[in-house]
């Protein structure tokens, strides 16, 4: 195993998030499902923006977000992600790179624009999102560095890339590239609906070890094996992959093992504003320690503290540097 | 005097903020004066933006900034600005009518792209402005409704406007219409270096009772009469002006009229994070507590619930509802 030059590689649709407070009537208006991602086209998002509120526009992205969570907190990380040559797109490419994370896929020329995440906070600080791909669609393998990959210690994608058309065979090749360099595959299962549309993709990846550490929700962890009972998909999980992070919200996380289970608690907030970006900065603390040497137990509590630091402002990346609180933290 | 359509009619340079958070070694890496708002060109944005932190986008300009303030609070208000017909135009333009804000200035076709305001926090909560105006430029006697100033109590605008090339000349325009429906006139002096640009001209529209309402925070008080002491200029100000609200950070306002001063308390604060909009919310609060029937002592505490809003988040526009906050504090 040659050297690493990454603590991590992560691989996510690269979407610039427009962040509006609404009302829970405005969501049942709307018809948009609380808590979840929902695929939209370019005339509902165009309708989308007109009916909805003031707005503040932030780079996000789930992978995205977490890369640039690793990079507050000091890590080694690239990140793959197509947007389009156009406004939007640059503001993406300024932020991840401003934040210290290596990124240099090629934008796309023409055909879609950069997309974007209607994502509305109802004030109980639940997020529902409303994506417009755009250029995402067009990610394929011959955007993934197979350098990258093989000298980073672990890449991470999200399980957002099986919407569009061809990112699904970009990670297959880039998680071989990876094993054949003895690195680790990491995935977030990123929403319970996009659970419900690729079940038995996720579960292959994991029962073929394509996957080697898994983060989800509960919600997600229960709708991938479509129970109702945590314990019950905690069993089954702990069956189909060697390492997995449950994040429960205020419940804080369980890490699971092939030999058990351990959980840790959330950090303290003063007050929870916006939940985007939670899931993501979780995995950003707990990769960040499990590439820095790091125990299991010590890398849940920095996905905590990152987490906790999101869901305290309107945004999904980080707006106090996370080394810092981690240092305050004693880790 | 006709019944009236707007409590405030609201004119300014419409901004986009491109906010980041920043140390003081950068400023002075940069040479960016602390605190206050410097005019740039294109060059020097598109280096400065390539230097900067990752950001957050969000609708700004000072005008527009207290337009938003007075929609928050259930006001009703116009505002004329002008932006381009391009990506950030259309930001500027969904956010500010999203808020409630009638807004219907033509956006300008080619030539200039809408104006971006690079804003870097300190971690004192400083904001330093980095100004590119653009689409601003072209804002003229044309853009400017006098129907609408002849139906708004009061017509409020940025001595900023003395920035660009012909907005002066339309500002004077919308004074005369003000004043010959019996209308108010307020300004803002903005910002100690923009005093320093326009001083004399700051001064004869106070004189010359173009101007009735003033507002400014200490620092530019003292810039407009180029005294270090506060008492002095508060005495120069209450010969020059029927009636000024004068803002002192964490000590609260100070309200001259003719006859007497005022001081009321800040309003106390968890955290400082960013407090761009401060004076903006300040004059927002106090015009719609102004043009709603309310006691100069009510305005200004008014002003003090939407200035400490807007100081405690990233982000020049309110993030909760200033109408709710108000009753909370039974007002």
């Amino acid at each position: 195993m040659s050297d690493t030059k990454y603590d991590v590689l992560a691989i996510g649709n690269a979407i610039v998030d427009i962040i509006a407070k609404c009302d829970g009537a405005f969501l049942a208006e709307q018809d948009i499902a609380k808590g979840g991602m929902t695929l939209i086209d370019m005339a509902r998002a165009e309708q989308l923006y007109s009916d909805m509120g003031p707005a503040v526009e932030t780079s996000g992205g789930s992978a995205g977000n977490t890369a640039a969570g690793i990079a507050s907190f000091g890590g080694k990380v690239a990140y793959i992600g197509k947007v389009a040559d156009d406004h939007l797109g640059k503001v993406f490419t300024h932020d991840i790179k401003a934040i210290g994370v290596d990124y240099d896929t090629l934008p796309l020329e023409s055909g879609e624009t950069t997309a974007r995440s209607m994502i509305l906070v109802t004030p109980d600080g639940e997020r529902s999102m409303n994506t417009y791909l755009g250029a995402c669609g067009k990610l394929s393998s011959k955007d993934i560095d197979a350098d990258k990959v093989a000298q980073s210690k672990i890449t991470y994608f999200e399980g957002y890339l099986w919407d569009p058309a061809d990112a699904k065979d970009a990670i297959r090749e880039a998680a071989r590239v990876a094993h054949e360099n003895d690195r680790l595959v990491a995935m977030t299962l990123s929403d319970a609906f996009c659970v419900d549309r690729y079940r038995d993709e996720f579960l292959e990846l994991m029962r073929s070890d394509t996957v080697d550490i898994c983060f989800a929700n509960d919600g997600e962890l229960k709708s991938l094996y479509q129970t109702s009972d945590l314990q019950t998909a905690i069993a089954c999980i702990r069956d189909d992959c060697n390492l997995s992070a449950i994040t429960m919200g205020a419940e804080g996380s369980m890490i699971v093992t092939r030999e058990k289970t351990g959980q840790i608690d959330a950090q303290p907030i003063d007050e929870l504003v916006d939940t985007t970006g939670a899931g993501d900065l979780y995995a950003a603390g707990f990769l960040f320690g499990m590439t820095n040497g790091k125990e299991l137990g010590e890398c849940a509590i920095l996905g905590g503290i990152a987490a906790s630091e999101v869901i305290q402002h309107i945004g999904p990346r980080p707006q106090t540097s996370l080394k810092e609180l981690a240092q305050q933290s004693g880790l």
